[in-house]
């Protein structure tokens, strides 16, 4: 597909940091000192900026250029971060506002919402936005067009709160540093049926799923959504916000590669060499299509996580150590981080992570084995079918235009000791080494077998298992 | 919408009543013993059937008249029931195939599915049928459009059952009386997880759901999909075969009486004085839209419901009184079965009852206050937002050639002593009298205000409860 999209190289509101910063300005905490060269291969991403504002403008609405990019849902990308010209007196009528604080959730989702994530969305849904996504996982355009939507994208409030908002039109947003963030404009409150929105979006409403123990159970009674306006760009500080490269970012960056196919990998866990080869593999593939430079978008999910898989921090290291390592090849290869939280909701959120891909410019998604799958809370199966992943995918309204790649079985193959494609006419050679099985080496501090991961990405996880030893031994041990 | 149907007067496959039988052939049980005349006014539905076999065909192909129904969905009306010159050779083949026994509720899907009201599903779902339906309540077609879609239409067999069936591709269906009633070709068996498929249809997993408890809860661990063929026309022998009109068999009495707009009525409840209000005035909302000859489709829910439901024979004695009394008016009314079991899913299930009138003929629906809803099985609150179902409807793919007309809200008037629209004005006027309160007066023996019901309706109800409490004192008193 060859759309023409508007490129606006000089015209990211509120892009008050150079792309070149982004290699310089490295304020990592010690565990994450790692390069981001490798992200952007031998080519840094240059974002300059213009401070004659009628050139920039002149500049952003004659630059179209042909682009083999996807097309955004919606077909323009969403962009809600407000004019910093305009941000001062944004913030003094957010305070004037009747205000919502919301959760590090929330906020998330402010992220994801206002940098296009989730386009067309424009900010937290509204009653009939919610209820297509909860049917039909899918919302009508205009047009009479789908897009794909199958996560409930919502603000949830009190009793307490609503009574406060009265007949306010528009809410301030407070985050969880107590900074004003946003607006939400036209509101409509409407009830949370938390039970009918956790059975249709989960298919089960058993006790312990991660993401409604952390942020429905105890949400509040009434949802509001409206049009959200984000006063400026969202940060964490945690030394990684280099990383968090908006669809805008993404477009540009695979724009200025010249790539004509991008393929997205979303992951949650360290990259083991069967991830690489597979990786790899699929670049080949779409070599042996016709495409002439496809680039990989290694997109690690960096929102809320359940406690026990491996923090943010942690993988985006293990991530480095793979690229220094040279198991994926820079060129064309790009590492940044995907800011939604996890629901572990597989089929449902498998076709949201696949969506959000879209918007950064991705038209292949390689889908695996039980995606964003999960044991079922209370009984000992799991929680999906492990295929229906894919399959609902496949299937899924909105995502026509998204080539999906089925994710080949790699297995350690103790016949020539790397990670191979399965083999089943030799499934005996084949070794399995599942996430558990993995987390459960590291934390052993034994050795996976050779070959399994590069070693110094291996010693990632390993520093990671055994500074939680440490400090669960430097815990007070309370007495009965 | 003017579309060319092929109109097939003289060809339904194994059509071998008349339908002047109709009108004769009344084998009502004494409860049933009222006139069908109404349902087709001063003019009785006739099917002769030819028995010069190649004039019929001749006459079939070429009879292309210009109707203004609507278009079923997939455009063509499935008919899965065999030619009665195949009949004798697929009961052998029946007979000869591993066999599924049917329950009642499975029964009836297969009447629904194979007169068409589920077209274009041509069987019981396979595995992509199904979870197409769970997470997205539609089915895309070959040409990339949807159908709408949002019950699974499932048969669940057993581990033993499974077994038995091997690797056969088709398997014998047997009815709950032991009769083969038809053949599931080229079949795909899948894992059945009810906890999964409840909490998505349902939006709740509590216990106590009617359809759950009858029909899916001790149900097999696995769904058999296929293709099926029906060896003859489903019969109940209860009466009231005569008022189970098919799609086909609709759209030749609409398209007879040159309905240039057909509205449907789903019920499940006697018909009140508020009902006919409501229907009365939506005929004359039509006319006054430009509808020269727009005709009701009354009708009533035949298959499963719950135990405190009024049983069918009960609502077709009322409907028939209702008629009788001229309430409504016979020359624009047709009253039929419409053959599915009731799930009680809300917001899920409305879009199957307005799905399935599409492929009868009707481009109008009618939809009320918490459609297809119930109370909570296990909270003091209804199950769904008694908002969501029309919300749902209009905005469910696969329904957009469908009108949805919202229910005005009818109550009793003090002020007039009959059912008027609701005006909140003067609210302190208005009576309103539920469905529970309704049953609570005929089951007391009180009379409910005048003009509520029309008497000889009212009178079958009580009647019904007056039995219910002669049988239950009947019951022999067990001591503790």
């Amino acid at each position: 597909m060859s759309l023409p999209i508007k490129l606006q190289l000089l015209s990211h509101n509120n892009n008050h940091y150079h792309a070149n910063k982004l290699i310089k300005n490295k304020t990592f905490c010690n565990k994450t000192n790692f390069l981001p060269k490798p992200i952007f291969g031998n080519n840094p991403l240059i974002i300059t900026k213009c401070s004659n504002k009628k050139v920039n403008r002149r500049m952003q609405e004659s630059f179209m250029i042909k682009s083999s990019l996807i097309e955004p849902d919606g077909g323009v990308l969403v962009d809600l971060v407000v004019p910093e010209n305009q941000r001062d007196s944004k913030v003094l009528e957010a305070k004037s506002l009747p205000n919502v604080k919301l959760t590090k959730i929330d906020f998330e989702w402010v992220h994801v919402i206002c940098e296009g994530w989730a386009s067309p969305l424009k900010g937290f849904m509204r009653e009939n936005e919610y209820l297509q996504s909860l049917h039909f996982n899918s919302l009508r355009l205009n047009d009479g067009s789908f897009v794909n939507m199958s996560l409930p994208i919502v603000l949830s409030i009190d009793d307490e709160t609503k009574e406060r908002i009265g007949s306010s039109s528009n809410v301030g947003l407070i985050g969880p540093n107590g900074d004003y963030v946003g607006i939400l404009r036209s509101i409509e409150i409407y009830k949370h049926n938390k039970e009918e929105r956790i059975a249709r979006t989960w298919g089960t409403t058993a006790p312990g799923l991660p993401y409604v123990e952390e942020a429905i159970a105890s949400s509040g009674n009434w949802l509001i959504g409206g049009d959200l306006e984000v006063l400026k760009p969202i940060k964490y500080n945690d030394g990684l916000d280099n990383y968090r490269l908006s669809p805008k970012q993404l477009r540009e960056e695979f724009d200025r590669r010249k790539a004509d196919a991008v393929f997205a990998f979303q992951l949650r866990n360290p990259v083991h060499n069967g991830h690489a080869l597979l990786m790899n593999d699929t670049r080949q593939r779409l070599l042996n299509m016709g495409y002439k430079n496809p680039i990989l978008l290694l997109h690690p999910l960096g929102g809320f996580t359940k406690v026990d898989d491996v923090p943010l921090d942690v993988r985006m290291e293990q991530h480095s150590k793979v690229l220094e390592d040279g198991v994926l090849d820079p060129e064309t290869t790009i590492v940044a981080i995907f800011p939604s939280p996890m629901h572990y909701a597989g089929p449902t959120e498998v076709q949201w992570h696949a969506k959000a891909r879209i918007n950064a410019g991705a038209n292949f998604y390689i889908v695996g084995r039980d995606p964003a799958g999960m044991s079922h809370p209370t009984e000992k199966r799991d929680l999906y079918d492990p295929d229906h992943g894919k399959k609902v995918l496949s299937m899924a309204p909105g995502l026509e235009k998204l080539n999906i790649l089925p994710f080949r079985v790699a297995a350690y193959d103790t016949k020539v000791n790397k990670m191979a494609f399965f083999d089943p006419s030799r499934s005996q050679d084949f070794l399995f080494i599942s996430g558990t099985k993995m987390r459960s080496y590291a934390k052993s501090g034994e050795n996976p077998p050779d070959g399994f991961m590069c070693p110094s990405g291996w010693k990632v996880l390993v520093n990671y298992y055994e500074s939680l030893q440490t400090e669960a031994s430097q815990q007070p041990v309370l007495s009965s």
